[in-house]
């Protein structure tokens, strides 16, 4: 680790697979530090500007969503709120998209692997090219923020939980501050899986995964009860899909679950027809820029469930 | 029912409760007709200016939710898809908004009934003052469209369904298509329930409510097959509440009632607490502003839902 100025830098080997509050820190700071994260994406690396399809089924599963940190914050208690402040992103250019067998919101219906690769102008972030089918805006943020669990013992970096993790939660994007409840002494922050763009849901199961360097600013708000994660955004965040609308496509039933396929369902079908798009690239369009929302949730039995689709990505 | 230059008027007293294809229909239209239609607030104006507390008890709950029409179209069968596009309200500038003892997101844990009473200005149509709590940026639109179901009988207006009904989508408002597929000949197309502002989730199970007039276009698309309904926006669709970002919580885990329960849970106590909210204010406020989203739905086995505070209403 290195310092450039007031900002201390963590790199991109400093990381660990799972959370475990056991695992021994890469730094320690005081509240109110800068830290730039090098971040590796989710693959660790694997994919490639060379990667073909096949490097889709040699993916190291056992390797996957590596984590940059821990960081131990001086002062940190359980009962503690971390703020993590996200100030800004240096993305790298290279990007991935995949439908993973077995991974993902249609998984039974996308059983086959599917791969698209992007680059993408790191000095003027325009909109980047998903092939002929459409450019989608893009909005830097890290998928996966996190403290250690109380609960002893190594748990899995796939599922978020109460404190923080694989949240993929695609507005806490620059400017944000993300609150996570500390359980363990030290919080032991980690941050990765890094994206260039996603739509709310991640419905493929991947976004535009990218590797990029994050900066933030950790500090403690001591003994304040939080249940669950939360954050504020400073502005707007969907702006830079919405200028052309949406194309909205419903669900609608006593699941949420159903009606989440059912609008997904209804886009994809659309993106085939009016947009001659093959299924699997409907799909990935779909994770990459496409808003899963709950219309109303309230109307009992039928709950709606709606899948926007904006539409400046085909101007 | 009378006209005004092209556009005919369908008169509040026109409406039914429930839906049954062997209503009456109102009006005969051709595909291309511009319709105006009267509609009633959801409680068939048993609210008023004068209502108190004691008239949520009195709600005539057989008396719900009437719609206006229905309008028979000419040349629709069983197959086509009717595109309504919504042209313009007319709102009438009274509105109320209730917590209805069993009925609501958390209808659990508030039981107790609560009412809120709105005066906006329908000409400048500014953010509505909610007491002295907030002011709630306006964007009409109505809960209720559908067309009749092929199953016979009458079915309830509360919950939508396939063919549309009570779908509380607040994104369709002016300038939007909404398509529907048509069950019976001549759609029988009704509409209600209007709204001034509503967040997406609707979660107290009651909107800004409030009787306007609402002027839309009916059109055919012939023998195109539709599972559920989808809509169009012609731009932005939340604008009027981005502004100043918003406060965001969050609820994980494996089922998304839950989570997004959770999230809900989260708004109402950051209300309560920073904004010193009575707890039943706090709930109406979400229902009339807040959105409820799906972050992520692939990352099994926790999901994330995320209800979205916008601040815009505190400044």
């Amino acid at each position: 680790m290195c310092d450039h100025g007031l900002i201390k830098t963590i790199h991109g080997h400093q990381s660990h697979l799972g959370w475990d509050n056991a695992n021994t820190p890469v730094m320690q700071v005081t509240p109110g530090t800068t830290v730039s994260f090098e971040c590796n994406d989710s693959s660790g690396g694997h994919f490639t500007a060379a990667s073909t399809l096949e490097s889709v089924a040699s993916m190291p599963f056992d390797r996957i969503n590596p984590v940059t940190g821990p960081v131990f914050v001086d002062g940190a208690e359980p009962g503690d709120i971390l703020a993590i402040t996200i100030e800004e992103f240096t993305p790298s250019g290279f990007g991935w998209t995949a439908n993973i067998p077995g991974f993902g919101l249609l998984s039974d219906q996308f059983t086959e692997p599917a791969l698209a690769l992007w680059h993408y102008d790191t000095q003027t972030m325009t909109p980047a090219a998903f092939g002929k089918h459409a450019r989608i805006p893009l909005k830097p943020f890290a998928g996966t923020l996190g403290v250690a669990p109380a609960a002893p013992g190594l748990h899995s970096i796939v599922p978020p939980r109460r404190v923080g993790g694989n949240l993929d939660v695609r507005d806490i994007a620059a400017g944000c501050t993300l609150y996570l409840p500390v359980e363990v002494a030290g919080a032991l922050f980690s941050i990765g899986d890094t994206h260039a763009a996603q739509g709310d849901g991640e419905v493929c199961g991947t976004a535009l995964e990218s590797a990029m360097d994050v900066t933030l600013t950790l500090n403690l708000i001591k003994q304040t009860p939080l249940a669950m994660p939360r954050f504020s955004t400073p502005g707007p965040v969907t702006r830079h899909l919405d200028g052309a609308g949406y194309e909205v496509f419903t669900g609608i039933g006593s699941d949420l679950m159903t009606g989440a396929r059912q609008a997904l369902e209804g886009a994809i079908e659309w993106l085939i027809k009016t947009r001659n798009m093959p299924a699997e690239q409907a799909y990935m369009l779909c994770s990459v820029c496409g808003d899963l929302r709950i219309s109303e949730i309230v109307d009992q039995p039928n709950w709606v469930v709606s899948f926007y689709v904006p539409r400046i990505v085909f101007e």
